[in-house]
């Protein structure tokens, strides 16, 4: 762990990440295997330079380990509804572990019979959804996954809140080593990049939010208070609903609005399910394997050859590789997390639980 | 057939336009199969009020028969390359009849195994993807499809044509009789929108476009020889490159630029493919079945219950209802279909074929 050139910055190894996640957790109460599998999620998403899904997601973990909302020791169990439709009930623990426990089946699911889903049920989704997929995509699969994030979105058209931030993440087993793979709220902003304008003190772009009185607001607290808005108009709208009704009743779980009514209003995430789909290109008819990947290549390239794009993945992969010789963390949450387990905050653990 | 009040508007009931498609493509010299599905499709269409996808589309699908791009006689085939994954190869004809070849294959694979795919490979599409999935919502699935448009949009960030205008549609089995679904361009504006603007001289909305200048133009002429943009950013723009990829390469067929390559220039659709995804909710694990449709009612019913939202399917359901006592149709259209069949035509098509 050593000070970077940016004074309130502190570069630590991707194996330091790791630790501290895992030892902050496990002194907070959490079973061993959450806390590796968590470990394991932040660390990747920090040598991303996902910030908000990296250790900074830590202080939320903790927060629903220490009020008792998610299971401390809770192990998912696999079912197999059929072949190709399979369950891991996550039994209210966090989804890293449940995630870990389904993916490896829905690959070798694909793989035999072309397609397959998965649903992790009743479980505490904190994770960036592209880091879900991820395995499914090295596997040589296209894939998606989607969850439904808290309840603060109103459809288009409308002010009051009834949807959740509700992302989707898609991937394609190409180029090699840096697969295309998109993920996004289907809202207009996530909720955290308005706490962070609040926090700064900036106005909002137009568009993204209502306030209470259901007038267009810029005014971070006014959207939080009210509702913030689906991207893209009435077409983000119904993919948000989609996502709605797939990630909740289709697979049998809550609705953001269900899961609201449950919240203990902790700093983690809400109850919920998450849903995947994977497809093996390799199964279908008409071009070679060789060929689609080819034809999708060349996409790709076109893309990238034009001034002004860039593909969803580049900057986290470009991230990725810096990454390999540590992270730089702000010094203020590093010292955060530290007092997570100082002998004070140990004390209101035992207090609390 | 009878004169309206609207004085260049006339009144065709369902089955006059069911004859009148049917009838007309014959004449043009399309098997009877295909003219028959295709009078099935474009009668949805019309009762609906889509009229993008009613009787104007057989001006472009009388042009593609007598072009020769599509088969005229060709029998679409169904093969199965796993119990979940269904192949209909149309051999180059038009994509009704290969849906209807199809799409009971898949509604029975995903009741049976809760998952389940399906492409049609190498076929002319022209129909509305909303009517393609419905008989499986209406069957108790959720599903989407999913096909590549002609190649006119940039990526976000970009200025030149690369990708289609790319549709997706889903559709959730409730509410009964007028399931949720969604069909949208995933690009700004439909093409044919544009094309719209420019004969009626209006100006286009700010963000639809390019001019192949790649400036932003509001002039639509300037946008049909630059590019078309995404809708919603760089989100918008993600999904259309996914549906690139999964219309196209996912399932061995044609890319919107690849079948842009192959293109006759007539007044008809591009060649390539379609790709379906339908899921049986009572495979899932979780609530009861009927606890889940009651659920997606809550939301639908809490949806419309704040002013100013629609649900994305309720513009056609009410239609839907008025076209039992038939549908207007501009007298100047019904003119140009009739002059499709006279025998000055009819010459043109031998000396032509």
């Amino acid at each position: 762990m050593t000070r970077s050139h940016t004074p309130d910055m502190v570069r630590l190894g991707l194996d330091e990440v790791h630790d501290l996640t895992r030892d902050t957790l496990r002194a907070a109460g959490l079973g061993a295997a959450h806390a590796a599998a968590i470990a394991r999620s932040i660390t990747r998403a920090q040598a991303d330079e996902c910030h908000s899904h990296g250790l900074y997601r830590l202080l939320g973990y903790v927060d629903s380990v220490r009020s008792g909302k998610a299971e401390r020791e809770a192990l998912p169990v696999l079912a197999r509804a059929t072949p190709v439709v399979l369950r891991v009930d996550a039994k209210r623990g966090f989804a890293p572990l449940a995630i870990e426990a389904g993916v490896p089946a829905l690959i070798e699911a694909a793989k035999t019979y072309g397609i397959a889903a998965l649903a992790i049920h009743d479980c505490y989704h904190f994770s960036a959804l592209w880091a879900d997929i991820e395995p499914a995509i090295e596997a040589g699969l296209a894939a998606w996954c989607f969850t439904v994030g808290q309840c603060c979105v109103a459809p288009a058209g409308g002010t009051a809140p009834l949807m959740g931030t509700n992302p989707i993440a898609f991937g394609w087993p190409g180029p090699q080593d840096r697969p295309f793979i998109f993920d996004f709220a289907t809202s207009a902003a996530a909720r955290g990049e308005v706490e962070l304008k609040r926090r700064a003190g900036e106005a909002l772009p137009a568009g993204w939010a209502v306030g209470p009185d259901g007038a267009p607001t810029t005014d971070p607290a006014a959207a939080l208070a009210g509702a913030l808005l689906p991207f893209g108009g009435h077409k983000g709208s119904a993919l948000s609903m989609m996502v709605e009704l797939i990630a909740g009743p289709l697979i049998g779980d809550l609705t953001s609005r269900q899961a609201k009514a449950v919240e203990n209003g902790d700093a983690g995430p809400p109850l919920g399910g998450e849903l995947f789909i994977a497809i093996d290109p390799a199964v279908f008819g008409g071009a070679t394997l060789a060929q689609r990947m080819s034809d999708a290549q060349e996409l790709f390239a076109l893309a990238r050859a034009q001034p002004g794009v860039r593909l969803p993945s580049e900057r986290r992969y470009a991230a990725r590789a810096r990454s390999a010789g540590g992270v730089l963390i702000p010094a203020g949450l590093l010292q955060e997390i530290r007092t997570l387990t100082s002998p004070h905050a140990a004390a209101e653990r035992t207090e609390g639980g």
